[in-house]
């Protein structure tokens, strides 16, 4: 195949220049941070920056009942579904400058790149940009990809509204993003989302490219633990019932079945709460989330029953009574094999020395919605020392580039086939 | 020696009567609970029975600036400084009807006998009552015998405040429980004070009666351990700085060192925080509060340096940062080995066959501060099930009397002795 290259300057200096609406000085932070939440004035500044580039270059806006906004260049044959590519504008409140706006970004320059070069697809190409894609305004997150894969109602997240009370269709309406008055039945061939990695997975394996092959599936829970709690002092150790003691053998081995379990197992106790909690009393009851995530459906199952074996075995030791609860779920979400090759043959074809990392995605992306409606994949380069959701985010101008080739080349590809 | 024996019916009938001031009604307790904080009406109500049950038998009542009352039975020798015994008549908000009364109401007893049987003894006898025990109303716990130990300066316990603004001193002159403007030096040969365990080691070993040798040394203090949150999906298990899985291990081997220390150690950590918890975030920090207790000082200071590598040693295994900070302590409170021996004395005369426990009290009582003025020790029964500060707090008959009577028979001795 052709290789085509992107223009790694214009790349980062349009991420830079969109980074500036909303932009946050951060001690520490190379570039700044960004604060630009879904459908504010600034996320509307964000919106016409890029659709008035999109639109410089000949592309065509359609904006979707919910405000997605599809830019498109056409192709040789426009009966023929678009391949999409795209991410999301918005941040959260104390966010970076490349969650989101460089799989924007980089659609752009591959749209750029095409017509600078005058080089027709076969079908046509649109860069997406979905609405709320963080859930730090209006929740939950990826409502705008939620909607166009039908996973929510329309009318719903219309009505859904922030902190302050002001619901997200009055909010479309007022920045003039609502043009069409229903969605519209998903017309895709092929979705390809980049995205910075958000932990640090490339990072430590010095590999500035990930083929994500799908997302991992989640389940949460709430667990509560009733033991009996009494005074620091009266009670010696052997006579005591300690929620806590028990609760802090199952934080052990719970994080230690799940790094044995596979690659992709995942277990994390982000909150724990001792009700009436007292410095000289003992915990009689403690109560603590359990998430758990999974590549396969399996193999979440097959996790799931060894984290309850092991808490009703501690609970047995400790003469604790248990309650288990699931709260939420979301399952395995394996992408598309053939975009998934797709990726591959691009990035062979740009940098045949790379030896890209197939990975699965831990975080929820558009693409995990999107992929219910069409063949979906999506590529990740490295985020420095894993973060995300941070100010201190960054990816150096390099990886940007390398992404962004593998993702225009793979659009050509997907473009060109029938 | 001979032996003096109590009236069991009429030192349970009188704790049954004045618990019915305040008396709560409680499923699944036998004689129900306990409301009444220091210095309410109830609490004036109970000192009005507990005084004019005192005045009957002859006792003269002084009350000093903090409003403690000593109920004074004369000795053939005035000039003598007078054995004392007591507790306090308030209760935790949801109190039982045996904690501090029990003291009080066995002081009464006994003097009841004296003055039935017509003997005299050598020296006075005093049955105190102290205020404000429970801390539940006016903070800190033990304010009266505090300031009567000279722990705490009457001006700044007088001007204390309970939530709704107010004073300690405003209640005393509006329940006329405040008669004299100084508090007077302490004058006291021996103090013994009777109280239920509140703990579950007399009922765990089957035995009636406990001699307290001391109050455990305490120190607290507040541990921040500080990794790094991450998203819970990206970042792999091995890849992690997971401050509450540092935490957990932390947990675990703490109490354990308290239960392989000495039959004294206690550890209980009771508070544990992560500050902006959320349920897919691993802690990126952890606080929790720690509370360790022993019998002797060297082996306090041991404890504490055994914590302190476990907690730096996990730490280090773990790369995360530690800070430790000691918020308050109190030093170990060995008991006075006269009035010890006095108490062991008494219960073989009086129970031969009893053979009873040595423990070291866990919990502060009043005991502690007067024994650094006045030789001390204390008198232990079982509570049921441990429990105290509770509403279902309950010890028989049987084992009152049997307290009430080892009480007696060492306030003889003791008052006999010059």
């Amino acid at each position: 195949m052709t290789v085509e290259k992107c223009n790694p300057d214009r790349l980062w200096n349009s991420i830079m220049e969109i980074g500036q609406i909303g932009h946050t000085e951060v001690e520490g932070s190379k570039v700044g941070g960004c604060h630009r939440l879904a459908l504010t004035d600034k996320d509307k500044q964000a919106r016409d920056l890029f659709v008035g580039w999109a639109k410089a270059l000949g592309c065509s806006l359609r904006v979707d009942a919910i405000g997605n906004l599809f830019l498109r260049r056409n192709g040789l044959d426009n009966t023929l579904m678009p391949v999409m590519t795209g991410s999301h504008l918005d941040t959260q409140p104390t966010g970076g400058k490349f969650d989101g706006v460089y799989g924007c970004l980089a659609g752009l320059e591959a749209l750029r790149c095409l017509e600078e070069k005058n080089i027709q697809t076969l079908r046509p190409i649109e860069v997406v940009v979905w609405t709320n894609e963080e859930g730090a305004r209006f929740k939950p997150a990826m409502l705008g990809s939620g909607v166009y894969a039908g996973v929510f109602k329309l009318n719903d997240v219309l009505a859904t509204k922030d902190e302050a009370g002001i619901s997200l269709g009055e909010e479309l309406d007022r920045l003039g993003y609502k043009e069409q008055t229903s969605v519209d039945t998903p017309e895709c061939y092929q979705y390809y989302e980049l995205h910075i990695e958000q932990g640090p997975v490339l990072e430590a394996l010095d590999i500035d490219l990930g083929i994500v092959a799908g997302v991992l599936g989640m389940r949460w829970y709430e667990v509560e633990v009733t033991g009996r709690s009494c005074h620091a002092g009266p009670s010696p150790m052997n006579l005591r019932n300690d929620a806590l003691v028990g609760v802090a053998e199952m934080i052990s081995e719970l994080t230690k079945i799940a790094a044995n379990h596979s690659h992709d197992s995942r277990c994390t106790i982000g909150e724990l709460n001792i009700p009436n909690a007292s410095t000289n009393v003992s915990a009689g009851k403690v109560k603590f989330s359990l998430d758990l995530r999974e590549g396969r459906l399996a193999d979440l199952d097959e996790l799931q029953t060894k984290a309850f074996e092991t808490i009703h075995r501690i609970a047995f030791h400790h003469k604790l009574e248990i309650g288990i609860k699931e709260t939420w779920s979301l399952p395995p979400c394996p992408f598309d094999e053939t975009c998934l090759v797709n990726i591959q043959q691009a990035c062979a074809a740009s940098y045949p020395n790379l030896n890209p990392h197939t990975l699965i995605s831990g975080a929820g992306h558009d693409a995990v919605y999107v992929s219910r409606v069409a063949p979906t994949a999506m590529i990740f380069v490295p985020s420095e020392d894993g973060l995300s959701h941070n100010e201190r985010e960054y990816t150096s101008p390099e990886q940007l580039e390398k992404g962004c080739d593998v993702l225009l080349n793979t659009l050509i590809l997907s473009a060109n086939s029938n």
